[in-house]
């Protein structure tokens, strides 16, 4: 292959974007699209189509949810009355949760603290909601995930994009958020960190957190923590903010760890005299959570030693990226401390990761999402590969793009 | 009771709205409650602490989902391999439910016309953020479902209540939106219709659902058919707009009907060069509906027969409530040809329907829902009844309510 020479653009059914605005659409309705999800719809096209696809676009995990939460929805499905619940979620759910908190952190929280919610991306359009005006600038990091900033801009919210380098350990400081809101022009009004982040796989310890909390409250800047690779920590220190602030808002997922991306189910843990507020939201736009998925959810919550099985599996396919990827001319672009994704710098290789990932799917059936879903300024150079999958075809899909390149 | 003297308000563990907003929180984070999950939070809390509730707050299917469907769930947890789907849903869903358009409608749906969600509630959310920006006049009939007025204050829209009274047969006339839009001093950007209406059981013909829908495309006006409720009309002729109307937006669900509450999963018909902005939203706010409902979705298409035998017991509750709301002194408000709502006149004995509610569930447990939540200007003196619930329930209802008022 001749990478250097990728550059086409458009032609493409998915990404007839440059039509729009149509009439009678709002100007909002022109937001990007979430790259990694269209590279999952035409992989699962050409896997309908009869192509070998091994997809390490999204953040799906290979493993099912817990044996645990399976047999708990097989029970709930024999007498089968599932309904709405509560707006925030069922109280034993709830109280699971806090128990997790108990058992895991050592933390007591209330569970009446605790709003379930359907999946995180709930949770964080409940958050841009309830803490935020149009206009409102809130920072995370670039690069980032890319959900946080088209659904801050769907809602008019100012997303400030904060550099996420080397330099700044792959996280955001207090330094960096200075600089961001200088260049911005306007205060703050919320930070968003993930730890593990996804893309870069950076973990934040306690002591880094403590310090964005610190920052934040003495600004009254909303301080959002996003916890959904919680237990995918492979190096370095996994806390939650909760251990240095009451006044976080937490959003975590039964997703990843736990192996339910399907059931679009998460949490989030709230500062007690703002739960009032994320009710009234959720009532309207969501009614409630999926009745099954609580149900399973709560289950899944003591499947601890099957669910810690599955992560040794990823630190093994993880093992297998930090050592291939750079082989094949695909050098590591950062931690990869937690969560399950390698961040790769294809500049080697194509200007256009865009188009890069059509080429690789189309050629090679290995699908892998584009930087600019997580970096609109260098994504051009970037890839992120999920490491979620089953290890046979981690191996395989190294291969294949080894032969490619090579 | 005395019931003329209920006037207390406040006070009340779930609605301590008053002391909103907090520092930290958004403006919009002040939206009205929907006052019916709150019944309905206070309705479990009470069934829970032991106490005999009947609840009729909320519009929650006595059945649980067809066989078919929850055959279909079973066995497909007995892989469990439940992942992210196409942000629109599974390709085969799509098609299932276009062919229920050519069988039950005679209409031909392209099957990428067609959105999977989760619930009629993000479709309802998906709709009002690709057709509207922040300002848009929005039209909807009054009373009507309070999540629309809610969802659109949270999104900065501007919501124009139209009254809908017997002059206007309980819907929307293009005489009544023309009043509406000249007192809101704007054009209208968007009109929303139900049919069968909640909470006042219109049903809206193919007639006049033609002249709504050629109204609102000679002025660009987006027009959205709220069909959650087909299936269940008793009276009156059951239309889709997508009969009269290429262009509009239509909003279904497996909710009511197909009796699926709790597995939050709903469809939208859209026009074709609208679908890729919704696909945009959607891959960001909602990734993609949980996967285990499209697959008992698809199953509960084809379980017309068990289904319509659940109607016929709706219809005799219906028939119950007919006869028995007027004999204690609640009279009937709106026309109950579909959907499975009495909407009732409680000026007999109140004018504080928050209050009355709270009373009857507290005393009599009976949970029913205020009419503040479909009508913000004559909602203190009506109630809504649901009688989707079990014969034997709505009938030991109507005997409670019947010795307390009598």
């Amino acid at each position: 292959m001749k990478a250097k020479t990728i550059r086409q653009r458009g032609g493409h059914q998915q990404y007839p974007d440059e039509d729009l605005p149509l009439a009678q659409m709002s100007k909002r309705s022109a937001v990007d699209p979430f790259h990694a999800m269209d590279v999952l719809a035409e992989a699962t096209r050409r896997r309908d189509a009869g192509h070998p696809v091994i997809s390490m676009a999204v953040g799906q995990p290979a493993h099912p949810a817990p044996k645990a939460a399976l047999e708990a929805a097989r029970r709930a499905l024999e007498h089968g009355r599932l309904g709405y619940t509560d707006a925030l979620g069922t109280l034993s759910l709830k109280k699971a949760i806090a128990a997790h908190y108990q058992s895991r952190h050592r933390i007591a929280v209330d569970p009446q603290r605790i709003a379930v919610t359907t999946g995180s991306s709930a949770g964080f359009n409940l958050a841009f909601l309830a803490l935020f005006d149009p206009g409102d600038c809130v920072a995370i990091a670039r690069p980032g995930y890319p959900a946080y900033r088209n659904i801050m801009a769907t809602l008019g919210l100012t997303v400030v994009e904060v550099e996420a380098t080397a330099e700044t350990g792959f996280t955001l400081t207090p330094e960096s958020l200075e600089r961001a809101a200088a260049k911005a022009g306007k205060p703050l009004k919320g930070v968003l960190l993930a730890s593990p982040a996804n893309p870069t796989g950076t973990v934040t310890g306690k002591a880094r957190l403590k310090v964005l909390a610190d920052y934040c409250r003495a600004r009254s800047i909303a301080f959002i923590s996003d916890e959904i690779y919680h237990g995918l920590t492979f190096a370095g220190e996994e806390a939650t903010a909760l251990e240095v602030a009451d006044d976080a808002v937490v959003i975590n997922s039964f997703s990843k760890y736990y192996c339910m991306t399907g059931w679009r189910i998460g949490w989030m843990v709230l500062p007690e005299a703002q739960v009032r507020a994320f009710e009234r939201i959720a009532q309207s736009l969501y009614i409630s959570p999926p009745e099954l998925s609580q149900i399973a959810a709560e289950a899944a919550l003591g499947a601890q030693k099957e669910l810690d099985g599955y992560k040794r599996a990823y630190a093994a396919n993880r093992d297998l990226l930090l050592r291939r990827l750079p082989e094949v001319g695909l050098s590591i672009a950062s931690p990869m401390d937690g969560a399950f994704y390698a961040y790769v710098d294809v500049s080697r290789f194509t200007n256009d990761s865009m188009a890069f990932a059509r080429r690789m799917l189309s050629e090679i059936n290995v699908a892998a999402t584009p930087g600019f879903d997580f970096d609109p300024v260098e994504g051009h150079r970037t890839m992120r590969f999920s490491y979620a999958g089953a290890a046979a075809e981690m191996a395989e899909a190294m291969d294949r793009i080894a032969r490619w390149l090579g």
